[in-house]
């Protein structure tokens, strides 16, 4: 058996998430259908970790056995030629038979994105959360409470209830933000998050913004790891999987 | 009467262009429907000018007589209450009784999104071009043949033949390239468009990038006014009207 590793690209907006669902569609069910088609031969993804309904991402990565031998570098533009245009294959490679898509990351970056608007703009409907116009007032504010993200911290406080989790340390590498016109760019690279974490850290960034929480108040907060401190959790549309790293 | 000046965002995506036509969604039909339904009277919307089937704007104006005398600053939130997610108004003015959306407009912006990729991304669908890899070392030589449309010609050569218009002399005050990772975006900003003009001048300095054409012989093919010289008309879904400008 050969082990192919796919980098893959959706828009979350269409699909109930990463993961198969009876009935529902998945990024996870569309391409297992169109591989194994194409392939003629039963096979079944492993993903670099689950995203919600309506996350989008840039660049998951997954990787399948298969006892194909079509070439890794034309594998993906064949797969490209079942799958619907919400979702593609950006690259496939064939890696070592004991290597893992999930248990051997080393970081993970996701990107949130924002728009300041008094009203719902039509080209970021589904692709970002719009926030209050005064928000672009407060950037150095909340890029000060992003800096007390980073570090090895347990993370308790912004994980979401529905969790199989038991340890809830996790390393924060970096946290970047980044401001063209009315858009604001959240980056957050990590060695792995807890359920709605990023989307909990944003809301909480984003009390920061609207005065109701101090960036110096931050580290007290994650050391409570009381959930109900933090920000609330930010709609999907604005989350993307950006980019997950094997090499450290 | 007073007279409304609307600015106006919308994904294209889902309209067959701007202007009314007979059992088609379009975004004047969409719109003129959803402000006389707000009013309470028949309102005629007039715009800057038309946009195309799957053509998006960031900024399109048009222009409304009413009767009513809800404040123009608090306008623009009841009508966006009245509308689908693709279409919002941005803001709204009062503006002169003798001012017009069509014939007092001075500058016109469009923007064209290209993404240089092997493969179709689910994130630019509907909303770029996508090129081959090998453009992206062609931009200089783009921004070259970009300079030689500046000016005022007989722009013959870069329009569709379904046109009633006489006139074919534009102005083109400014032509600007940008690139940030696989994205590039052409800016083009002109007294006025002739049918098509944007997406052929794009077609065109795209077979600069691929070598059809030298940057050098650009002028000689505007004065040539042959539309089989220019490049092809290139599809609607990477133009955006950027914006209009009134004042000079």
């Amino acid at each position: 058996m050969r082990k192919i590793l796919l980098t893959i690209q959706y828009n979350g907006k269409n699909f109930a998430g990463w993961q198969t669902q009876p009935k529902k569609r998945t990024v996870q069910g569309v391409l297992e259908d169109a591989i194994s088609n194409l392939l003629q031969e039963k096979i079944s993804l492993f993903a670099s970790g689950r995203t919600d309904s309506g996350v989008h991402a840039i660049a998951q990565t997954a990787h399948f056995e298969t006892n194909s031998n079509i070439p890794a570098e034309k594998l993906h533009f064949a797969i490209n030629s079942k799958l619907p245009s919400d979702v593609a294959v950006v690259s496939a490679k064939e890696v070592a038979s004991d290597s893992h898509a999930r248990f051997d990351v080393k970081k993970k970056t996701y990107m949130y994105k924002l728009y300041a608007s008094d009203v719902n703009l039509p080209l970021y409907d589904g692709f970002a959360l719009r926030v209050h116009p005064k928000v672009l007032d407060k950037i150095e504010e909340m890029k000060k409470a992003g800096e007390s993200f980073i570090g090895t911290h347990d993370f308790s406080g912004f994980c979401s209830a529905n969790t199989e989790v038991k340890d809830f340390v996790r390393t924060i590498y970096d946290l970047k933000i980044t401001q063209i016109g009315p858009e604001i760019n959240i980056f957050i690279t990590g060695n792995g998050f807890l359920y709605n974490m990023v989307r909990i850290i944003v809301g909480t960034l984003l009390d920061v913004a609207e005065g109701k929480i101090h960036a110096s108040q931050i580290p007290n907060i994650i050391a409570s790891r009381n959930r109900t401190l933090a920000g609330k959790t930010v709609k999907p549309d604005g989350l993307y999987l950006w980019g997950i790293r094997y090499i450290k």
